[in-house]
């Protein structure tokens, strides 16, 4: 059966070149890169050249910046619990966050205010736009940490980060900024060293590495307290034996990424605005949820008015097109995307909205097929809604 | 150049049955695991099945006592933490543990220390053997936790953990036991359907799965706040993607551990006692390290009289011998081992230590030729020693 993958926000395929890259630390290659022998020696090199493929990957001034991290959570938790406990004082307690971050952000957040945090979460505007000088009049010399996602998993708006972190400096120098950068990383150009931004999260598996590992920048001079308590691994600020083979796969793919911007930015684009339109074209039931004035490129989201989400991607499944109703982290949950909520689309199409993710390797075959075969499932659900009469309405049945 | 590779306690090598387990999953099999389609659901699959391989090679009650974890060092953060986090109150604020334990217990305890918890550090004999009516002495009505290693990473003792855990809790039955049992797994039967024991954890690459990827068991019943924060994966318990090959890897490597055990107990053993028994037997100056009762089968701890470690190191990486001095964890540390510290090994061997240890791909001619060559290494290096006299009076120099 033909598969159509698209559902790259969720997880991407492992780059063949990766892998071979790879390949050598999960054969010969195997020593502990803490140890002193020559083999040792090898895989200690291998990481440092990772190391810094991943701070050229995200413009940062000097490899000594990365960690490598297990996973792109890892990353949000060590930021965002590490940041609080070395600077939040009974006095300076007040953290920030917007409503749409990804769970990793939010949890973390609510478990702080269960530690006695003050949070204040930030709204979005109905195309899914942050609110900057919302944001920066809620800073006050009791904040001392600011968390906003570069791109947003659901629907790909990618949010002002670089002038945030700016101006949140410029109101209180000591507020950290700790940026989770995972849906960024790979689709649009990375720079953090002419940024005020204290920590930036990535994960390799939303750019063609495997899953399980993530790297997190520290902004050189930013103190905190390790999450992962243990050895002296990675200046003794991320315990455990390093994970060898996804490291240098973090690395080839960073490497790849980087080579692969300009073809995410023009063909993926072209692809992604190709599937959105012929999608909208032929449906007038069919919503676009991703109306940021800046998105990344791979991204769509759209809802379909008075059809059930889940169906949507059963019936989809079925044709072996793959998709997604809102963040793979939060699959299980009933509850509509709190994304959705927050930019507050209309309950009529909340339910059944699609988010829809390329890739490089996504070929215009594919999208061509989910063009034919996305309104199709969708006319043939319009049969068993129970809004008939509002589908009538909008020609979706006769 | 011939490499014997006698550090098998700091890493292994991936067994290739584990690698061509994970190999689907690095390639074709890449759907995130949580989400809703066909593919996804081959790795949810697969990761289930290594759940239940996992808690056999556990001698666990049920595969839903385990969780999937990126390293040993995230168990261990994660039992710990979460324990304290979960019961201790002003009042009861004591954690037990033992001097003899792996970094990523110590330094989470002095971590809690800072935190206003109460620790007490068990000492061993001089066999490095713990005295349990001396551990048990210590437990009270405020006694949260305890914290025993299994096997110990630099001698291979074997702490009694299973009676531990049931005398603890005569004592006190809310007191958790969390054990560190990573030193044990594949090298001794674990059983924990009917222990007492709370929390066990265990890190793939120590017995031939890749490094980054480890399992904590968590028994039935017990509640604990989760360390890693954000999604639904792991039942709530360990948020972020979870890192499908290596699970998959994981559980073979578990699967293939369990069938290995008779061998590693005969066989391996076997190796490891003529290792030790040579060379002993030719130097003077060796002094057993490794001298508790029980041991796993893998391992020796040896101490060369008046000779520096980090040289026979050295000396032993040229001829393509690989071992270590101490946990690979705690490499670029000049500090003696804080293990052999802890059983009072004379400062005359302490700075000479070196352990070896084995594996199931270890040789009967790997361990002939570091027979030959140890004893060769050590005499060379005794003409350069300061210690001329002594070393003559032991026959190592004429």
């Amino acid at each position: 059966m033909k598969e159509v993958y698209l559902d790259n926000n969720a997880t991407t395929k492992v780059d063949e070149k990766v892998l071979e890259k790879m390949l050598p630390y999960l054969k010969e290659n195997y020593a502990n890169p803490s140890s002193m022998y020559n083999t040792a020696r090898i895989s200690a090199k291998a990481i440092e050249k990772a190391r810094e493929q991943v701070a050229d990957f995200l413009g940062a001034d000097d490899k000594e910046t990365i960690i490598f991290t297990s996973c792109a959570t890892e990353g949000a938790n060590t930021a965002i619990k590490g940041v609080v406990e070395q600077f939040s004082t009974p006095e300076n307690n007040h953290i920030i966050t917007s409503q749409v971050e990804h769970p990793c952000v939010l949890s973390t957040y609510e478990y702080l205010e269960k530690k006695g945090m003050r949070a204040t979460y930030i709204g979005v505007n109905e195309n899914g736009e942050l609110n900057i000088d919302n944001l920066l009049s809620k800073v006050t010399p009791q904040t001392i940490l600011v968390s906003i996602m570069h791109a947003n998993n659901e629907t790909g708006a990618i949010y002002p980060v670089y002038d945030i972190a700016r101006e949140v400096k410029k109101i209180n120098s000591n507020t950290k900024v700790f940026v989770d950068g995972v849906q960024a990383a790979g689709k649009i150009n990375i720079n953090l060293k002419d940024s005020d931004i204290d920590f930036y999260s990535i994960s390799g598996h939303k750019f063609h590495a495997p899953k399980g590992v993530g790297a997190l920048y520290v902004k050189k001079g930013n103190l905190f307290q390790p999450f992962m308590l243990g050895g002296h691994q990675e200046h003794s600020l991320r315990a455990g034996t390093q994970n060898t083979p996804y490291i240098v796969g973090l690395g080839e793919a960073a490497r790849l990424a980087k080579e692969s911007l300009n073809y995410e930015l023009t063909e993926v684009k072209r692809l992604r605005d190709k599937l959105e339109n012929g999608i909208l074209k032929a449906l007038n039931n069919a919503k676009l949820n991703s109306k940021s004035k800046e998105r990344v490129p791979n991204t769509t989201n759209i809802g379909f008015e008075y059809i059930e989400g889940e169906l949507i991607l059963l019936y989809l499944n079925d044709l072996g097109i793959y998709a997604s109703s809102g963040s793979a982290c939060t699959s299980g949950s009933l509850d509509p995307s709190h994304v959705l909520r927050a930019q507050k689309v209309p309950f009529t199409s909340l339910h059944g909205s699609i988010r829809f993710s390329l890739s490089r390797f996504t070929t215009d075959d594919e999208i061509d097929f989910a063009i034919e075969n996305v309104p199709k499932v969708i006319k043939k659900l319009a049969e068993i809604s129970p809004f008939q009469d509002e589908l009538k309405g909008l020609g979706l049945l006769n």
